[in-house]
C-alpha cells in the first residue's frame, strides 16, 4: 500500500508493508487526513522522527475484534495508552508514560491507505457530520481541552494570540462556550474567519499590556509566548496551546509578582469536540485551504507550508 | 531619628527625619524587624532601591487617628492599596496598579525607629505571641498565599526545593496545613529544622523527575526553578514562591505536553499567618541566627549574607 513517509527534512511517498492488526485493535482505512503544525515540526526534524506521520484522520473500519465497528465511519483518539497504570485508570490515557501516539511516537500514522488504533481509541462519527469536517475533531478536542483545564466563565473576555488553525479553533470553540473572545493575528482574511465565528479580532500591532484575565497563546512561537504573558493581567491565567520547542525565556518576576498562573495545554477529549461538530457550530470550509490526493502528499506537506496556509486535507485513495 | 540605609550596594545608618503622619496612617515605633531576602536583593541593586529599607516588622502604635490603635503591637499588611480601584473592591489590594509597598517601593521601610503605614494595613499581635515569633508573619503569610491559590488535598505528598527562610516556613505552614511534604536543600541543619517540624527531607544531589504532583520551588535561583519543574508530575502544578530576577529559560515543551500548570505567588494574607502564630504550631526560635540592635543594622545585613544564615533581627531602640 501507499502512505507518506518523513525523513531527513522531507516529504515523499513509499510502498509500505500492510500494517498487522494486533487484537483489540481495528485496521482502518483512510478516508480524509488533516495536515497539522505538529507534522511540519516532524518534518523539520523535531523529535528525529522518519516514518508515515498523520494523527488527525476519518476513516473507515475494515477489519476488528468487536463485529460492530465494521464499515464504521471512525475518528480516534490518538494516544495509545497502556490501559492499566494510574494515569490510564484516572481517565489520563494521555499522559500514560507508556504510551505510543499515532504518527507521531512509535505508532505508524494515519496518511497511508491503513492504519491501526486500538478499538477503545475509536469514536463514530455522527452521520450529520461530513468528513471534511469530521477530520478536525482532534484539533478541536486539542482546544476543548482548555475547557477542562480552567474554568472560564461565560462572557469572560479572553485574548487569543495568533490567527492560525490552532488559534482560530479556540477562538470558536471559546466563542461557543460564551467568552468574549478577541484574537489577534497578522493575516486580515483569517481574522476574517473568527470574526464570522462571533470573535472580536485585532491586527496585531501594539499589543495591550496586563489586559486580559485570561489569555490562550497560540503562536507557536516563543516571542509569541512573552507576547502573551504580557498581555495576562495580575492573578490572570495564561493558556500555553502551541508546542515551542526547546528552551524559553520567562519574565518569572513577572510572573511571580503578578501571581500570573501559566497553563500547559496538550490534547483533549474528543466527546465535547463531536458535540461542537454535530452542533455545526464550527465554521470549517473556510479553513480548508487545499485537498490533495494521499498520493499526492509531498504536494500536500509543500502546501502547508506555504505563508497563509490554513489546514491541508489528504484524500484517501479510493478502492 | 536613626534608620538603615541601603544605597549604592551598601548599608549604613542614618539620621532622617522623623516620618509625617498622613490622616489615616499610624505612626508605629519599631520593637522588631526581620531582615529578607528582598532586602538583600535590594542591597544588590535589583529594582534601583536606595532608602530605608524593611518591610517584617512588629511595632507599638504611638499615634493614630482612631485612639482604640494606641499602645498596641502590630503588624502590617506591606502594601499600600488606593482602596479604591477593582482590584482592592475585589480585596485584592496585593494587586492594586498604583499601590506603593513598605520598603521596596516609594514607602520609607520599617528598619527605622519609627514608620507609618495606613491603620487599615495594621494587625494587632495576639498577647500569646512573642515579638521574636511575631516578626514571622509577613513571611508566614506569603507561604499561606500558596493555599489561597491551590487547593492541596490534605495528606497529598508535596515536595518543597529550597531549604532557606522561606522554604521552611512553605515546608512549616504546608505541613500544619496536612500535606505531606518532602524538603529538598542543601543544608543539613536547615533541614533538620523541617524534619523537627514533621517534614520529610532530602539532601539534594538526584532530584526525582515527574515525581510529585505539587512541587514548591523556593530555592530563588533559576536554575532551581528549572529543576523544579523536572519533578512535577504530568498534570502537576509548581508553585513559584521566591522571586527570581531577569529572563529565566523554561521547558516549554515539557509543560505543554506534560500539561503542568505553573503558579506565580508573592504576599499572602495575615489571618491564617496570625492564626497559625497563635497555635504556635510554626518552630520559630531555630529559624533565627542573630539579633541585633537598630544602630547596629549595617553589622545585621553583614550576618544575613552570610552563607547558612537564616533569619536575621533587629532590635528597635529602647527609649
Amino acid at each position: 500500500m501507499i502512505a507518506a513517509w518523513i525523513e531527513d527534512g522531507s516529504a515523499s511517498l513509499r510502498r509500505v508493508s500492510r500494517p498487522r492488526r494486533k487484537p483489540g485493535h481495528a485496521l482502518i482505512r483512510l478516508l480524509c487526513g488533516g495536515i497539522c503544525n505538529t507534522d511540519i515540526e516532524l518534518l523539520r526534524g523535531y523529535y528525529g522522527f522518519h516514518g508515515v506521520p498523520g494523527h488527525e484522520f476519518v476513516g473507515e473500519v475494515v477489519e476488528a475484534d468487536d463485529s460492530r465497528w465494521l464499515g464504521k465511519r471512525v475518528v480516534g483518539e490518538i494516544n495509545l495508552a497502556c490501559g492499566v497504570c494510574g494515569w490510564c485508570r484516572r481517565g489520563l490515557g494521555r499522559h500514560c508514560p507508556r504510551r505510543t501516539v499515532l504518527g507521531i511516537v512509535k505508532h505508524r500514522g494515519a496518511f497511508a491507505e491503513l492504519l491501526t488504533l486500538p478499538e477503545a481509541n475509536l469514536r463514530e462519527v455522527p452521520k450529520e457530520v461530513a468528513t471534511d469536517h469530521a477530520v478536525f475533531t482532534e484539533p478541536i478536542a486539542a482546544a476543548c481541552e482548555i475547557l477542562e483545564q480552567v474554568r472560564i466563565p461565560r462572557g469572560a473576555p479572553v485574548a487569543v494570540l495568533g490567527d492560525g488553525k490552532l488559534g482560530l479553533l479556540v477562538a470558536q470553540v471559546l466563542t461557543c462556550h460564551g467568552a468574549a473572545v478577541t484574537v489577534y493575528g497578522r493575516h486580515r482574511e483569517k481574522l476574517r474567519i473568527a470574526a464570522r465565528a462571533g470573535a472580536d479580532t485585532r491586527i496585531v500591532n501594539k499589543l495591550p499590556r496586563a489586559a486580559y484575565e485570561y489569555v490562550v497563546d497560540a503562536t507557536g512561537s516563543a516571542e509569541g509566548l512573552m507576547s502573551a504573558a504580557a498581555m495576562t493581567r495580575p492573578r490572570g491565567t495564561l493558556i500555553l496551546k502551541s508546542t515551542v520547542h526547546g528552551t524559553v525565556a520567562l519574565d518569572a518576576a513577572r510572573v511571580i509578582v503578578d501571581e500570573i498562573t501559566l497553563v500547559g495545554s496538550r490534547c483533549g477529549p474528543f466527546e465535547p469536540a463531536l458535540k461542537l461538530l454535530r452542533g455545526g457550530r464550527i465554521l470549517l470550509d473556510e479553513m480548508i485551504s487545499a485537498e490533495y490526493p494521499l498520493r499526492d502528499a509531498p504536494s500536500a506537506f509543500g502546501r502547508a507550508q506555504e505563508r497563509g496556509a490554513l489546514k491541508v486535507l489528504l484524500r484517501g485513495e479510493t478502492r
